[in-house]
Order: structure tokens, then C-alpha cells, then sequence
């Protein structure tokens, strides 16, 4: 049995309190779900919502980090999994490609190339709107026509954990 | 002495016969200043960006294709160099890196994907922004502020190649 | 704090009865010594030594897959976290950075691929040698003159882990 | 009408004078004969390839440079094309899949790992014996059971042409 991966994507960089505590939150409850927590696994959002994955006591999906170096001292401190890629952004794909669906907290360039790689592969994607940035400049969206969906609008991360619990009808694979 | 390498992303699929007659143009303007013009090596604004560089003659830059699949037989017709990746919509990233300055053309998720990173590389953008989609809704933008800068608003093919030669000093290296 | 990761390379397809219990031994005593193991995701080798690692009970490292594909149905039955890349064999470069330490077990063209690639990165290498393949040819062996130490030999996966745990000092990091 | 794209592999760093020179002989017949040559984009046999290239008049092949930084300063000094990829040692799966058929030149680890991309990827493989290092140890043999053929023995730069010509029917496609 494998637990699911949930792929969330934020800024890196000096973030704002109030997105902060979101992002832990959101790490928090993805973690206490069971979900596997897979992000680019550096600074600012990241680094909160992997805080807030190792703050879950108990049974609770693992924090992976994608790392965009070759070295393994860039990951933040809060990981349970840090893999290193030597491919810079390049990496983003990955971090894209690699979880099963795609939440989005705040963000700005990085967040809006990962999300774009979101849509292109098909991933369902998740913004938690009042996280401001990318995430409520695109929630309720679409990037393009191919798809007939859009990019799913969350007000909590505790409505994110629900919209998951609805798209899985089992937890683990 | 090497040309300079400029990207060029846009749609790929069918495409509106405005758009292409606009990639077309771009693509013999690109070539005939002597520029090499890098792009997914597709079809849709690809292709007729590559048709407009094999249409220049005498002395001219080339159709270098980054190709996301691992076989020659998926690169349109009018490429002078055809590579390809196996690597899928990763190569997004290497579209974006391996030009000197990025154009938009139109475009949706796929474009928009390149040019986040075409961003986030340092790269000039320049939006020909008549040609709707992505490129006309981030003329003179930006996409955080990462960066002092805008993306660069073209009115025409004409009006990207001058901005272009203002760029570089010298159009070899 | 962080398990170690532990890259483990070998053959996809169908692998000999003996180098598959040795593959199965390998994972058992590096799950139960705590270690987490990341190969490529796919059968041969991979599978057997995954299953190896899940056969252990109680606390234990996980089974990680670095997968070819962009489709998670590709990944053998026994990882605990199976990551897509898309990206087919450039993958290789992936399974050989994101361990601390590399592990050989048989092998032919693709191990030998991952086995450059670890050396190339700098990773010690251990050859399980009785397991044939690359790893009988390189144990005690080295690919160049770029380093001064040679690929270790190793005569069971006992040995690997006394290996492995004098590499370490601490288990997590 | 492209002109067919051939890999050359080779060590970077100092090499022997002897092998500089198979190599830039190597650079001039191909470009000769109006193949494209791409290589690593460093310096060592790759330089010394390029250099043969270039030093071709008239109508001729061009020598295309995948970087595995970002930055194009990185380049040798004698490449008409110059690509940067940013991915590191990852590009060296893209020096085996962009070409049509791989060449080897002298070489360790890093030739090793492009050879074994090469025969991963089903292209055809060339060592040129005299220039020692990977392509004189793997010269007529195998990497593993999964192809019928062997690594191709070439006694001289001049003897390679001939086989790449009897290879292609038409020389462009």
C-alpha cells in the first residue's frame, strides 16, 4: 500500500506571516490525512508546509523535497525525504509530474511554471485562494483551452483536505 | 563566431491563419537578421515560425528543434536541426534556456510554461502582442517581482527584430 | 531528522533466481538497518529488492521509485513512494544523485549507466559481487583516474551494511 | 533538407596530444563529409573536435555544443551552435539521444556513461580504437545481452566516415 502524493507549490524566498501559517496548516492537515507531501523542498512555503507535515504526531504522510541542486545541505529542515536533481528549474516538472494533484499557496513565477506543468500533465489542480499571489490570481481559472476544467478554488486548507478526500475514493493505492 | 540563439514559443496544434502568418513572418525576419531560432520543433506557431526560416534565402539563421519526444520523426518539416529529448514537457525548461532572449506568439499553457521560465532565467521576453493569448495578455507585464523589469510589448515582427538588434552590440559571438 | 537514502542499482526484466534472493536480502536488511532505498521503480532487481525492504516489519526505510515514466501504473508492487519523471532513461542521472551511497547488484547497460553516474557525483560505490553483471566486472575496480578510491567490493549484503553503517556515523541526518 | 546530427564523445579536460589530434582529424572529415557534430561543449576531445570543424571551408557540417551549465561562457571557443542545458551531468542522456549515431573518442567515466546512454537508445555506436580510454576497451563488444550487435571498431577518423556513409543512403534528410 502506497499513500498518495500530494504535490504543493508556493514561493521560496521571504514570505508573509499570514501565508505562512497557512502553508503549515495546509502541511499539517495533508500529513494528519495521510496524504505524502512532495514539494521543491527549499525556503518560504515550502519550508512552512513541511514544518507544519512534522508537527502531525502519530500515523502521518512523510515530507519530500525536490531539490533543484546536486547538494543535499539546500534542503530545509523539515524534510523526511530530500532528493537532490543538479537541474535547477528544471526540476519543476518534476515536482509537477510527481504528485497525483497539485495545490497551489500564494507564489510567483516558480508557482505559476509549476502549475502550468500542472495543467499540461492532466493534474488536477487545487488554489488556496486567500493565499493570495498565483493561487488567487488563477483560482476559479483556466491557463487554456485543452482542458475542460479549471483550476479548483479552496477558501482552508481544511476544504482542500475535503475536496482530496473526494477525488480518492481509497487513500492509499 | 556563432549566430545568437533566440527562442520562439507559441501554440502548437491548430492555429488561427493570422497567428501563422505572423509566426511566418517572424520566423524569415528572425532568419534574414542572421538570428538562429530555437523553438519545441512542432507543429502550429513552431512550424510556421520554422517555415518562415527555411523560406529566407542566401545567408541565414536556422531552425533548431528541442523536441519533447526521443524520435526524429516527430519534428516538423522545416527544421535545419532537429533534437530530440525524451523528456517530455521538461523540455519546456530548455526551450527557455538555450535562446539568448525568448518571443511569445500567441500561446496557452505551454507557452506560458516557457515563458515563467524564460523569467526566472534572466531572459529578455518579448511579447508580439497582436497575436493574441499568452503573449497579448503578458505584454508589459510581469510575472513577480523577482525582477525590475517587463516583459517587452512588440507590435510587430519588424518592431522585434529592432529591439533585438538594439539588445546585441555585435550579432556574432 | 532524515533516514539515509540509499541508492540500489540493477537489472529491469527477468533476473536469475540467485541474484534475485540476494536483491531480496539487500532490501530486508537495509529497510530493517533503517536505511531508505531508492532505485528506479521498475521489475528485475528493483522489484526484488523493494520487496525485500517491505518484507520487514516494524520500524523500517521506505522503498522509493524513480520512475522512467510519466504513468504510475509502471511502478513495481512493493514501493512505498513511487515518483514519475517522464523523462525515460535521463532518469538514470536522477537514481544516482538522490542516494547518499550507490549499491550495485548485477546489471548491464543501465546499471552501468547509473554506476558512471554515481561516480561522476562523487558517491561511494559498493559492488554486491557475487550478484555478477557490472557489479563483478567494476568491484574493486574504478572508471578513471578522476578519483583515488575504487568501487568496494562486497561479498553479501551483510557486508554492504557493515560498509554502509562505517560510512555513517549518525543513521539520520 | 537536414543535415544528419552525429554524437562525438570524449574526455574533457587535458588530453593527449596524439588523441587531439585524432580528434580534430575526426571534427574536419565529418564536417567534410556534411555531418552535423554534437558533443558536450567542453573542452578536451570535444574542443579538439570542434576545432577540426571549424577549420573545414566551404560548405560544411556544424559543431553543436550541449552545455551542462546554464551559462554560455562555458563553451569551447570553436562551436557554431552552443546550447546550455543547466541539468549538469544529466545532459550527457541528450549528447546520446540527439544524435543519429554516437562516436567514441578516448574517454572515461563520462564517455562511459554517454556510450551506455547510446546503447540504451538503440543508436548505433563507433569507437575509434587508437584513441585509447573507453573506446579502445569497449571496441567490438557489448554492454549487455539486449542487442544482437556489437560497439563498431574503427581503425581511423577516415574509416569512420566510410561507415557512416554506407550507414545513410542519402546524407540529408
Amino acid at each position: 500500500m502506497r499513500k498518495r502524493v500530494v504535490s504543493v507549490c508556493g514561493a521560496s524566498g521571504k514570505i508573509d506571516e499570514n501565508i505562512e501559517k497557512m502553508a503549515y496548516e495546509l502541511g499539517f492537515l495533508l500529513a494528519k490525512s495521510n496524504y505524502n507531501v512532495l514539494c521543491g523542498g527549499r525556503d518560504g512555503v515550502m519550508e512552512a508546509v513541511c514544518k507544519g507535515v512534522q508537527s502531525c504526531e502519530g500515523e502521518r504522510g512523510l515530507a519530500i523535497g525536490i531539490l533543484p541542486c546536486s547538494d543535499l545541505s539546500t534542503a530545509n529542515a523539515y524534510m523526511d525525504i530530500a532528493l537532490p536533481t543538479g537541474m535547477g528549474y528544471t526540476r519543476n516538472s518534476l515536482v509537477a509530474l510527481m504528485g497525483e494533484v497539485m495545490i497551489l499557496v500564494g507564489g510567483g513565477s516558480g508557482t505559476l511554471c509549476e502549475a502550468t506543468y500542472g495543467w499540461q500533465y492532466g493534474k488536477q489542480i487545487i488554489a488556496l485562494e486567500p493565499s493570495e499571489g498565483v493561487a488567487k490570481k488563477y483560482a476559479g481559472k483556466k491557463f487554456d483551452d485543452k482542458r475542460g476544467d479549471l483550476i479548483i478554488s479552496a477558501k482552508s486548507a481544511k476544504e482542500i483536505i475535503e475536496i482530496l478526500n473526494g477525488f480518492f475514493e481509497n487513500n492509499e493505492v
